[in-house]
């Protein structure tokens, strides 16, 4: 039975908390903030296009802080990330991290957007075995208890092999996500028939991640900075002067980085003609923007623009974006604060 | 007596009227649409920083078509167009002009913002004299016919020569711009002392209309973009990133065209420090988009783009925010139009 403390119960980390205790292999224990009570008295309510209703759901155990999380386990197997990938948030999960991290036997995994979101937690726990997963699923909080699961949960996870050395070898790397991945699938393993809800593992884990930056730095980008529908972009005049451009620009720093079997021809079009005119879908970051709350700016346009000025890659479009999206984001969070 | 037919009784249109019969050296026929029947009935109501409170005010003639505009006078010494500067309508004002306009005589006056406006009428209209004025009047229509002007009537007006020759002399050009300033300034004598208002005669007024777009194809397109006041642009981080470097672009492209003078550096410095960080000013360009009319874009970024393609100067942060307001543009019509 493996241990296993989630941070971040929202829309992702609800299903992913429930999955993993469906296996039969794990014990979830779910740090919460603002809803602990709530969830503590009643649990969740979830509605899941793969696990159908489920009233008053409760995980293993529910803390109300990190230090409850370390004082009520011994150890863990898996710290389970999954909340926004934020910068200042994950400052501050780091902080509070240490006594939850047992050396030689846990393993962090980071269900959250965007590229290189592993960098600060590989630098701040350098022989701790890093995984992260690229999500598909389409899933949210709907209340403080209450998720609504939409969309099948598909994911790729894979080792992030930030450091390797005789002691912290590859293998042990490897095996910590091949372990995560084995256990999600058979928290799965009765959804998988009716929706095909799977999780895959994946030896290029970063490739994954620029992968999904086709979509997310174009589409989600654009779409929150126009408050726009999906459809309304593919639509107008911006589908040719922007979209497509954008998602060039990405898929040429990807590449530049070494990534380009992750961004090849028929992912773009793929990406491009997947969605069709008539799509009113919102994306993750206008959702954020319209709730007011703050955008994952810095992983999804920061750090490959970070990789382009690194590898001298020219980006017209997505560095404008970034610039007006940081100051989208600056009125958000200076507002927030007031 | 000049007799003056006007296009466009909005906020500024409408003070204009005004200010041109009150010199009493002209009549003037106002061609309305939609509020015809209500302006008809009961006039204008003005409440203006220069003129005070002026309930129904009744223009000299008014009419609801270009054909009552022709048939009810002979011939016309200006015709002043103060619409929006949109290309269609433009183009639509254009195809209804030849009526009232007699060779020899007739001059037409644009009260409009924007670069490259006199153009299209140009092309129309060879021999005619056209005039500008890049007006920096507060004034807009609270309900169809009442009008709240708030700061002062203050303008630079000056022939656009178009065209010259023997028979098309600068000095009639000049001319029809120096009777236009003199029975203005008639109009604002009385307001004059209160209020500073006046329209001076400029020589370059091409120069004139380069040194608005400091301010407008910055402040007015990002603001307008990001949905926020002149305060919260200067206040965040697009200060330094977005605005100060439009600005800058605008500036080299003017410079490129021959106009540097009308753009030197403590013009730049003027605009970029005039307005305090506590502004709520939300410019005209994001108004319009808030009420969901079309957006000045063309006249305000497409015809400074279109110079710096010619002049091969670079414009990497107006040449986005140009394609991401054309989306937008694109949205405010097509929905406009369902």
């Amino acid at each position: 039975m493996l241990d296993i403390c989630l941070i971040g119960a929202g829309g992702v980390g609800t299903i992913a908390a429930y999955v993993l205790e469906k296996s039969q292999r794990a014990r979830v224990t779910v740090i919460l903030r603002s809803n602990y009570a709530l969830v503590k008295d009643r649990g969740f309510d979830i509605d899941s296009i793969d696990h159908g209703k489920v009233p008053n759901w409760r995980p293993h155990n529910v803390v109300s802080s990190f230090a409850s999380a370390a004082t009520d386990q011994k150890s863990y197997d898996f710290i389970v990330i999954a909340t926004k990938a934020l910068p200042e948030l994950t400052s501050s999960i780091i902080t509070e991290l240490p006594p939850l991290i047992t050396p030689g036997k846990t393993s962090i995994a980071l269900l959250q957007n965007g590229l290189a979101i592993e960098t600060p937690f590989a630098t701040a726990f350098p022989n701790t075995p890093i995984l992260s997963s690229v999500s598909m699923v389409g899933s949210r909080l709907t209340n403080s208890t209450s998720v609504f699961h939409q969309k099948a949960d598909v994911s790729n996870v894979g080792a992030h092999f930030h450091h390797v050395d005789d002691t912290f070898t590859r293998a042990r790397q490897h095996d910590a996500a091949a372990l995560f991945v084995d256990v999600y699938n058979a928290g799965l393993a009765d959804a998988r028939p009716k929706t095909n809800a799977r999780c895959l593992l994946v030896d290029d884990i970063v490739g994954a991640r620029w992968a999904k930056l086709l979509w997310n730095a174009s589409f989600n980008t654009l779409c929150t900075l126009l408050r726009i529908s999906v459809g309304e972009l593919i639509s107008g005049p911006g589908r040719d002067t922007l979209l497509e451009p954008a998602m060039r620009e990405i898929a040429a720093v990807a590449t530049a980085a070494g990534y380009g079997d992750a961004v090849a021809e028929d992912m773009i079009q793929e990406k491009l003609h997947d969605s069709p005119p008539t799509s009113t879908l919102r994306p993750s970051m206008l959702v954020d923007l319209e709730n007011g709350r703050p955008l994952e700016l810095e992983v999804i346009l920061g750090a490959p623009l970070r990789v382009a000025l690194e590898k001298g890659v020219s980006t017209p479009v997505l560095t404008q974006v970034y610039e007006l999206l940081r100051q989208v984001q600056w009125k958000l969070t200076t507002q927030a604060k007031r």
